[in-house]
């Protein structure tokens, strides 16, 4: 692994090598007979979906470690161990979108044809998915088994998942069972799905990983652990702000939360702030697929101002999690936790 | 847990109130706050789901407990824990179940239609199969994290779940990809698939689990799993000649190998013996639904006498087993693998 001291190339790319590597190994797994076909079967569907995100999450923990090591030089081995760590998060991240886009019926994920629509792939790619997930102890027992804190981590992306596939079940049974029922979009319901779906994976889990390589006992922790969910429902609620107000040429999608009747926290606010007509409105026009729908929707939520109500959120959330994090006791987890706030605070994508 | 000690009930019925048990605290399992309906949710996909099955896998976990303990009573810890490694394994096949169902796009399973075809289920279905994987670390956490073996169990359900799905990649891409060709249906090939996507869950995972139990080291054993892993084999050998020759009534259900072009035993011992007009016979009749076709394979089958065939390799199985149990050190683990091969020499169903 010769350009993983970082001398001569950037994180993102010593990162990127820390992928071959570990998929090499992945596909030498002695746990495992490969057949020619299988062998290649698995390398395509790992390139094809585990390294074409942005990978924020997965750069995060060698962010965060770095910062809890304050300014000590890290080791080679420290570097390689925090690269994997961030893949393990990489994978899992590829297992869910693999799996949801099935479920989804999606087109195109990451610019390309989701998995299962490529030709031959079909739904073998639910197995392919399950394939992801068990890929994620393979990596931590070849790398991780001696030390202290292994079973630490196998009990946390355990639960991590466990948490995620939760969130995942109360946004299914929400949108679909009750066949477009407004009156289930409440604040504490949309907490509760992005909670779970999203903020434990995407911004606990990286710093989880980073503590428990730095020696530290998560139970120890739990101040952190809220925070960052709360950094992560605020991450989200931007996500449902941008879809409706951001820009498609920055955000790089036109958003269409609207026609699909998502519980967005645009809708549920508009919920709470609509007198008896507008929600009149709002339960006629949510979810419909034509543009006119959509436009009258955008119009009541601009008569409701959910751009200032947003803005206001937005001051004051950052204003509340500025306040946590100055509470924290060691510098070293403050300049993790604001190092994570500023790279999300008034993004527009 | 009053009935637990055994004597106001059987095995099964004790094994069932374990279920009761760990489904209530699945429920209200702390790291996940239900809302009613997600509760409901999974109330409901769990009894669809998890208990329907004959329940040997599970059950063998005890009975193997049992025979390593050599007659000494077991405590109602003891048997609530063997329990509960039961369930985890009836858990994973429910998982493993549940999704083969949707990629196979199957009709009915256990009597009743597959759980994505319940309505308003459809693909969420394919969480909830997540869900089911989810439930095992959170339930071997909650009742083995003190054990000394905690950190072997995980690796085992890890390792053992890797080379299922493994094991279903290759059966998936031989009979899909390749569009009906039946020049890779090899022994080899038919071996690998068997010993993979059977074998370790259904044959080694059970025996494992009361090892573990008993405060052994896998790492020992490595001929058990060997052994095991050869009784898993002709198992499934077995259900490929039962599909073909087995009483419909006997077996509940009328085999369709044939039609649907499966890599059974009997097809590739059939391309062995065949000479090349009788070979020609099979690559125009194989996986082929009408009943003509499928009645030409069959008489091939006996024209090569497979019935014959088949009993040769029951008998010669049975004799290596045996040969290589009693080359066992230990009495104790020679009777759980006679026991297991008992169970299945010369089954009809």
């Amino acid at each position: 692994m010769a350009a993983l001291n970082g001398a001569t190339g950037d994180l993102k790319s010593t990162f990127r090598l820390v992928y071959s590597k570990l998929k090499s190994q992945l596909l030498q797994d002695p746990a495992f007979e490969f057949t020619d076909d299988s062998r290649q079967w698995v390398e395509r569907m790992l390139d094809y979906n585990v390294p074409g995100g942005k990978l924020n999450r997965g750069l995060s923990v060698i962010d965060s470690y770095k910062l809890l090591k304050e300014g000590k030089e890290l080791t080679e081995d420290e570097i390689f161990l925090a690269c994997t760590l961030g893949w393990c998060i990489e994978w899992l991240q590829a297992y869910f979108l693999v799996l949801d886009d099935i479920m989804d019926n999606s087109h195109t994920r990451r610019g390309q044809p989701c998995w299962f629509r490529v030709p031959k792939v079909g739904l073998i790619a639910a197995n392919d998915g399950i394939l992801l997930r068990n890929h994620i102890p393979r990596i931590l027992r070849r790398h991780f088994r001696e030390k202290p804190y292994y079973v630490d981590l196998l009990d946390l992306f355990n639960e991590v998942e466990f948490q995620t596939a939760s969130g995942q079940m109360i946004d299914l049974i929400t949108t679909l069972e009750g066949e477009k029922d407004l009156s289930k979009y409440t604040m504490p319901l949309h907490h509760r799905i992005v909670q779970y779906k999203t903020a434990y994976y995407s911004f606990y889990l990286p710093v989880a990983c980073a503590l428990l390589m730095s020696g530290e006992k998560l139970d120890d922790h739990i101040h952190v652990k809220d925070i960052l969910i709360e950094m992560g429902t605020y991450f989200q609620v931007q996500d449902d702000y941008l879809d409706c107000f951001g820009d498609p040429k920055v955000i790089g999608k036109i958003g269409t939360d609207i026609e699909d009747f998502k519980c967005s926290w645009l809708v549920v606010k508009a919920l709470e702030l609509a007198n008896e007509e507008q929600k009149k409105l709002l339960y006629e026009y949510y979810g419909k697929p034509d543009p006119d729908s959509v436009a009258k929707v955008k119009e009541l939520y601009q008569a409701l101002d959910l751009q200032g109500v947003f803005e206001e959120y937005e001051k004051e959330s950052y204003k509340k999690l500025i306040s946590s994090i100055k509470d924290h006791p060691s510098k070293a987890v403050q300049a993790v936790l604001e190092s994570f706030l500023e790279k999300i605070y008034k993004r527009q994508k």
